[in-house]
This record gives structure tokens, sequence and C-alpha cells, in this order.
């Protein structure tokens, strides 16, 4: 591993802690660090190289490259992402949601480590500001992928922006595509099931895991309406000591409501498995599913299509957010909105009324 | 009923046949049937007063108007709703949904009938071009509501945009109020649940019904995914003769699958009933639930909240679709976002560097 001093030169005034030996927070950087200087320039083909030999300082770099909200810093990780590109699409990429509490950080060290131990590289991306991953573990789980973490077979990076939603995490996908490049065998990226962000965890990734409890109806009542059907499997976590038999009954339920919801992925029909992140038990059952996936998924060449779907429908959304927040940029156009909303609730004004009213007031 | 010659005279240039009398197919009107002349000024304060005293040739002009997609009659459709406006929101707004085959349309005329016979004044609206209201049957029912039509308490109107998709539709929420300015307690919309349109529908409604067969497993395959999740209440259809058992189980496998999901409606568990429109079987029984499920949610003032939250997310679905739709009516636009989007499948550049081509080029 680079010294950090190294590091720093190789960098210029693009600091970046090396977040893998001193642990996932060393790793966090905020936007408002980057100060645009003449050394502020960066050599991306040496870069590019760095990436593609695997070495992680020089990934984490070019991750908080794509982070950065600087108009030149933007432009110089796209043409780094470019340069990247034909090397990025080989690793298997997993999405891991469930509520909080369900124990998702204990859940993905475990699998990471056996993952690691069966020859494979892995790295773990976070999407959410509120996710384990970053600290923010509602049951005060202090786990944070230590072991993990200071594997040399695994990259452990840290949700992009804790407590903001800026809307930083849209560079998750990016940032997978890097860690691909690095040679990454497989992607496990963590969100929490509550917010948005699993929908968009889905459109980025090959298979879907759900991680509930036992007791499936009550655990179901704090998950967001529909997360069941964009599952591919379902783990019941903690099925250790006491809860075994509880934990059995559940997955029994669980493989029932799989039965009649349509599968999430064409063609698969969803799983439900125990797993004791404790005591390792179900872990390689996790493992054995998810290559069954790939390989029935690739048989019918749907992992492909769905595939090129997914950068697809990511390049309509990207150009959907773009219209759409460059039109509430400006801060007039925000207040507006906001009385003419108040206007028709009170039933002063139709809905065409008011989106007619905006959009002739918002080309004076 | 006014003659066909009087109806012309008060519409002007605007024709538009009696469809009550005449059934459904002839109030089918083609935008390009309205041809803007002098005689086109229509008298919108009379137009109201003539909605407001519950006058269906009337009303049905007012819908022509609202669906019309001719600068001026969008205008005066506007000015119209403002003024009917403060007259509506009372009725009770229910959304039926179902594969094809699961018999909406005989369901809704049996339910419909059902209502008059209490009194409730009815009107039937539909979503979807491929709706069995507008013929569309795919098992070749030809059943067409017509009992319920010839009802003096009842009102008919078939879907606006039978064979395109123009977006016509939209309008629909305008004629749910429209219905409601006339005096309609109940109004039925009408859609089929493979699309898009019953995210729309469960968006202007208070209660959402799903019709489905026996088999529950099976006939999910065809649903579209998450539309369990929008359900208030399943109808189990067709539940007659030697159907009765099967639909009997059936029940009871949604009932449980409801009992797992998260429900449409916070604070109220969505149920599952047999129903036999052959028989007349199980109407009264579903009826029974939608006024315990308003009076649920008046009790809770969630009727009234949830009314306000779907006027505010119409308003700001509108401005969005609004900006996504000029943005896209450029042709030349629409061929440069099809050649991007190759350039990013083929791996030639990234996402974001199309967007941001995308954008710098249509700024020229």
């Amino acid at each position: 591993m680079e010294s950090k001093k190294n590091l720093q030169e190789i960098q210029g005034a693009l600091y970046v802690r090396d977040g893998v030996k001193g642990g996932h927070d060393g790793m966090t950087i905020q936007p408002k660090k980057f100060k645009k200087t003449k050394q502020d320039t960066i050599d991306i083909a040496k870069l590019a190289s760095e990436v593609l030999n695997g070495q992680r300082t020089s990934l984490s770099k070019a991750i908080t490259l794509i982070e950065s909200s600087n108009a030149e810093h933007k432009e110089q990780a796209q043409k780094l992402l470019q340069e990247l590109l034909p090397y990025t699409g080989e690793s298997i990429r997993i999405g891991i949601t469930g509520v909080p509490g369900a124990g998702k950080s204990t859940f993905i060290e475990a699998l990471g480590m056996m993952l690691c131990n069966l020859g494979k590289k892995v790295a773990v991306l976070a999407i959410d500001p509120s996710s384990t991953l970053s600290g923010g573990s509602i049951l005060g789980d202090k786990t944070r992928m230590e072991e993990l973490s200071r594997n040399k077979m695994a990259f452990v990076r840290p949700s992009p922006n804790a407590g903001t939603l800026g809307g930083v995490h849209k560079k998750s996908r990016e940032t997978m595509l890097l860690c691909e490049a690095a040679g990454y065998d497989v992607i496990l990226i963590e969100t929490v099931g509550v917010g948005q962000s699993e929908t968009y965890v889905r459109g980025m990734v090959d298979f879907f895991l759900l991680l509930v409890l036992t007791g499936a109806g009550d655990e179901l009542q704090g998950m967001k309406k529909g997360i069941m059907e964009l599952a591919d499997g379902i783990v019941v976590h903690k099925s250790d000591g006491d809860n075994i038999q509880k934990a059995r009954k559940t997955v029994r339920e669980y493989r029932q409501i799989l039965h009649f919801l349509q599968p999430a992925t064409p063609g698969w029909m969803g799983k439900a498995l125990p797993v004791s992140s404790l005591e390792k038990t179900g872990l390689s059952d996790v493992w054995e599913m998810i290559c069954q996936f790939e390989q029935t998924m690739k048989d019918t060449s749907f992992w492909k299509t769905r595939r090129l779907e997914q950068t697809k429908e990511w390049f309509h959304t990207m150009i959907r957010d773009s219209l759409i927040d460059s039109f509430f940029q400006n801060t007039d156009r925000k207040i507006q909105v906001k009385s003419l909303e108040e206007a028709i609730l009170q039933g002063e004004m139709t809905v065409a009324q008011g989106v007619s009213k905006l959009f002739s007031e918002g080309a004076r």
C-alpha cells in the first residue's frame, strides 16, 4: 500500500485519506474540501491505469472524483469513466435491502467474508444517508464491517452523502462501474428499504435481495409498498438460537407470498432462505441461489438484455431529472409553485390553470 | 331528454351525439371533428348551470369540451371547470381494475344497477383505450352496460380515446369533477390492470377495487407488478355455479396475501369477497365494504387529507409531464436522444456525457 505522502503527491489538491486501512469513516470526503487550484489537474490516463491495476487508493480517489460536484472534476470524472467503460460489466451486481434493524451490515460482512474466502474480490457500496454503513444504525449496532474492511480482497465504500440528500447517491452507478474496472467480482450495494432508493438500486443491479426478520406480517408493515415485488430472494435473518423455529415458519410464509406475486425477474421464481450471520449458517445457500440465478439468466440472455435496459432507463431518468432540476433551480419558481398549489387546494383555480399560469409566467 | 336538434342548437359547432340513449359507441367523438368557426362560442355560464341541474346532454357536451385538444376549447373548458369546482367533491370515487376477461363491464353494470335501485346516481367512466367499455373485450363479451346506460339514474361515458394513447385520458380526472357537479353520488372508473393507467386511477379515487378470477397464483401472473398493493378490496368474480368452491378457496388465498402486504390505505385492512354478477350475489357486500371504508376514513379525516394530497400530486405530475412533453416535442431532439442512446449502449460514451451533450446542443 502506498504511503499517505505518496498518495497526496499523486492527487495534488485532491486529498483523500486511505479508507481501507483506516476504517470506512476516514473515507467520507465532503465536497467542500475540494478547492479549485492549479495543482488540481489530474492525470486521467494514469489514474485509469492504476484503477485497472486494482490499486485501492486510486480507486478511492477515482470515486471521490466521481462524487465531486465541481464542474471541472465532473468533466474529468466522465473522461475517466469513458476510459474505463470497456473494462466494466464483468461483476455480479447485488442489491441488498431491509428495514433498519434487519442486520444488513452484519449480513453483508458475513457474506462478504465468505466470498473473499472463496477467492472473490468483493466491493461494498451504500446508497442511503441513513445506511448503517455510514454509522446510522437505529438499533445502535456499531458493526461497521471492520473485519471485511481489513480484508485485502474487499473494498468497502461508505455512503457518499451521510446526512444529505443532494443527489450524490446518483453517482452510485458510476462508482459501481469503477469497482468493476478495478476487478471486483461481486458488488454488494446496501440500501434501506424505507425510501425511494431501493427502486433506484433495483434499476442498477442484477439480483435484489430483501432482508427480513421473523414475523412476516408485522415486519412488512414497516416496509415500503411494493418492495416485496422487487426481490429476487428473501433472507430471513437472525435465524439462530431460540429464533430458529420462528424463522422457519417465516420462511414458509414468505415462500407462499413469493408464489403469489409476479416475479421481480421474468423466468426466476423468488426464493426465501433462513440465514444466521452470527452462526454463519445459510450464507452458502444464498450464494448458491445467486449463482443459480446468474446461470439461469445468462442461459436465456436476459442478463444482458436487462443490463442494456437498465442503462437506457438510466439515461432517460437522467434526462428527466435534469429537466426538472433545472426548472426548479430558480428560487422564485419554487415560491410560485407553492403559491399556485395553495390556490389550487383552496379551490380557487383548476390544476390545469395553475400549470398554464406557471409556464406562461415562467416564459416571461 | 332533449331532442338531437335542440342539442345541436345549444352546442353550435360542437356536435355531440346523445350517448345515453344510443349506446356508448355513439358518444366517442374524435377531436378532429372539432372545427374552429364563429359558431364555436359556448355560453359557459349557461352550460355550467345546465350541468349543475343534472342535464345529461349538457354533461356530455361539457366532457367533450374538456377532452378537446383545440386551444380555445381548452380555455373554455377550464373556465367551466372553475365555475363548477365549488360543487365537486361530494361523491365517492371508486376505481375498478382487473385483467381482461375478469368481467369488469358485467360487474360494473350489476353493481351500478344495484346502486341505482338504492337511489344513488351513478356515473361510469373508462380510462383505457383497450377497455371493455369501448368495446375492446378480449373474450368477445359484447356486454356494453346497455341496461345501465338506459337507467335514468346512471351516466355511462366510454373511454375518450379509443385506439389512441394521446394523453386524452389525462382528462379523466376533470371528467370525474364534471360528473360530481352534475350530482352523481358514485363515480365508477374502469381501467385495465395491465398498463400504467391503474396507478393513475389509484391517484384519483378514494377506493380501489381489484377484480380477479379463481386461481390466485395463475391469475396474478398476468397482472402488473404492485397492483395487489394498490387495492383496498378484491372481488373474486364469477363466483357462481361449479365455480363457487374454487372461488371460496381463492378468496381465502387473497385474504392471506392482503394480510401480509402493507395496506393501500393506511388504517384500512383490505378485504377479499366472492361475487357473482350473473346471480347477483355478493354485490351488497361490496357496497357495504365501501361504505364502511368511507366511514372509517372520514372518522380519521384521512378521506380529506388524501384528496388534498391527490390534487397536489396531480399538479406536480402535470408540471413534470408538461416539462418533459415540451422538451420532446421537437422531432430533432427525439432523433438526437435515440442516437445518443445508441452510442451509450455501444459503450462509446457515458450516460452523463450523453445527457450533457443533449443539453448543450439543445441550448444552441
